[in-house]
């Protein structure tokens, strides 16, 4: 596949943290799947390159969302009125009990990924179900369809439904064939360790987890802090440990083994928060998830204070839409609130700040992806924000600003992943 | 214009605050520009009207925006990164001058009205600015399109950048000459009093108003209690009032005219609950704006329990997209964190309660507006659903609740309002 070409496009993108680089009618180079850089003048060498004129779109960085349940794709949107735990039991283990039907998974997981492909998400960290076929199919498909992301089949041996449930020998077993199947199989789509959270997996679990994580230095996912019942339930559970990221941590499944990420992280203690950044664990933050299952507002603003490292994430069917646009503005709002109604200490997030966070942010989890830097893979959305009509002449800021909040998903018109155009 | 026809199609409508009413494969009557029923079997009477077959579509009641501001449509989704009233300073009052040049008003105003007509509102009531050219084309525009509202001229004598304030006489006068131009010009288009807000208004203006509004019987729009600082301005400005509601109607300017509606009422006294129940006062609640402008939540549960009348806004340009399925999601999610992080004595609103105030709680401004029971106003959304892919069998109210979350405006694809089909 030709990887060498350049995009003629109003360029705009994240270098630093809170501070956008914007370039009218410039040229994006890609040389061997990696970006190559931003040039006003294209240079001599590159003339000879397939140019793809974008003259007056938006082009930029494909986004990460660091945290997303695949097989809940299908019931996004629904069943909003309920509260995490609630939610849990009445929709979220019915519906991935389904995924054991092979053919069943095939066909909600090629619409979940027809749809991501044309979304501004370029690579994903994925949630999918306990199932081995099932999960391997999903990842089959991310390769097909161009998607990079890392890929977990989810851990669950106690506190779940009897209908989707593993025993503890099974769902390590499972795991290892699942990780011989699959790991080096895909340029662009690796496995991932998946304790589902710490109330559904047994100690004696996730002290296997913790040990096949390290043999084989994969990375990890999983939830953290999410809610306060649920943390009330940790506590309970492991009355051992120093609190819910020690449940994690005691068992090497905290950033020891591999890149690690936690979804949500809202009600953090202080040596929580340390310990995260001590280790290199990532925060996926899902806005939208926050509101719709009722469980407060991640403290973005003191998280980044303390340097630790966060990206932007969907977290659906938490939240209702794959759209990473909402989820920068979101992440803003939320931010306002939080400000206002929780610690007027913590200022809110900016658009060129969230902007970062859903581009570079989430992106280091996948290396260096989100930018466009020398030497980053070529991640590209091109965006056509003519149908945002107004009489006021923009400047390229203000219009990727408007498109977000706007939310128009539909004008994505072209995207580029790891330099393979996808559409 | 033929306003006696059929609509099939599954249909959904909100009659009780808290309930849906959903009819799959069901025939909406309209006769003389009003709903004449629902009905699982076409009655013989109406066999002979013009069908629109609609089969496996939504149909839906159309929506009434309470609070906007249509020179803010322009810059919609730009400088979200501001609180309110240096927003208004840097963003707001230039740009809203610029509409005393007609030709500027004219373009501009196109795109809003064409923009307002292919979106979910079918009702609105809207700022204009303080020029009287420029509003009485924007009532033009709305009639030519088919939209239904009350527009206002905007008051503000002082406060103002000099490049936008009135004198307090040339304020009245042009009020008064504007009111005599359009008074019963239009079927659905109506003038209502618009002082901006206290700040803007100085007594004099307000004894004004006050007296033009209660002789012409007129309906009033304002603001209340949207900011701390704004509030605190108010108890300077008028340390005579009894607060910031009373500001307004001791110069009967809080409900004694006509119908009068107040935009956000965030930090709201409960004195002041009571005299918007006593008055029949609406509230117009925002809450992407009140994200936005980063002001707090609405306590709608606790204004709903008070008998308060209440519908939903999209202020834009504080709000930044006219999208109402999104207030109506928005709606929710912000009450879900004041449930959670303001007062866990409010309970948060459900989807069918949000989606009754979009219809019905706002519809209640223009009259019998909302609802698709006998005698109401015939305005209805035809929505195509079927881009939001799943394998599960959905029954309609959750359909209707998750085109909702997913915001797909695009997915309007025919829309009535008081029985004139706009496309």
């Amino acid at each position: 596949m030709e990887k060498n070409f350049v995009i003629l496009g109003d360029i705009c993108y994240a270098k630093e943290f809170g501070k956008l680089e914007c370039s009218g009618g410039s040229y994006l180079v890609c040389e061997n799947g990696k970006v190559k850089g931003v040039f006003k003048e294209l240079p001599g060498q590159y003339r000879s390159l397939k140019l793809y004129d974008y003259s007056g779109k938006l082009v930029c960085p494909g986004m990460s969302d660091i945290h997303l349940h695949a097989p809940q794709y299908a019931y996004r949107g629904l069943g909003m009125d309920l509260e995490l735990l609630d939610w849990l039991d009445t929709i979220t283990f019915p519906q991935e009990s389904k995924y054991a039907d092979a053919e069943y998974a095939k066909k909600a997981y090629d619409v979940f990924v027809e749809d991501l492909k044309h979304s501004a998400t370029s690579r994903a960290v994925v949630f999918a179900t306990i199932h081995k076929e099932a999960t391997e199919y999903l990842m089959e498909a991310f390769d097909r369809e161009g998607m990079a992301g890392y890929i977990g089949k989810v851990n669950m041996d106690r506190n779940s439904p009897v209908f989707y449930c593993e025993t503890t020998e099974g769902s390590a077993k499972t795991t290892l064939e699942w990780l011989d199947d699959v790991t080096g199989r895909y340029e662009n789509v690796h496995p991932i360790i998946t304790p589902r959270f710490v109330p559904s997996c047994t100690d004696d679990l996730m002290k296997e987890l913790g040990r096949i994580a390290s043999e084989r230095a994969l990375p990890v996912q999983s939830h953290l802090s999410e809610n306060l019942s649920e943390i009330d339930w940790v506590h309970e559970l492991a009355p051992d440990s120093k609190g819910y990221a020690d449940a994690y941590d005691r068992f090497g499944l905290f950033g020891s083994s591999g890149k690690t990420v936690m979804a949500h992280c809202i009600h953090m203690r202080e040596d929580e928060i340390e310990l995260m950044k001590k280790r290199g664990v990532f925060v996926a933050h899902s806005p939208q998830s926050n509101e719709n299952l009722r469980s407060g507002i991640a403290p973005m603003r003191k998280l980044l204070d303390h340097g630790v490292k966060c990206g932007l994430a969907s977290d659906v069917a938490g939240g209702s839409t794959i759209n990473m646009f909402k989820a920068i503005t979101d992440c803003i709002q939320v931010s306002k609130l939080r400000w206002r109604l929780v610690d007027d200490t913590e200022r809110a997030l900016t658009f060129p700040e969230a902007f970062y966070l859903a581009t570079v942010g989430g992106g280091e989890f996948f290396g260096k992806v989100g930018s466009f830097e020398e030497g980053y893979e070529f991640d590209a959305l091109v965006i056509d924000d003519s149908s945002a009509r107004t009489i006021l002449e923009l400047d390229i800021q203000q219009r990727l600003e408007r498109i977000m909040y706007l939310g128009h998903a539909g004008s994505i018109i072209s995207k580029w992943v790891a330099g393979r155009k996808l559409f």
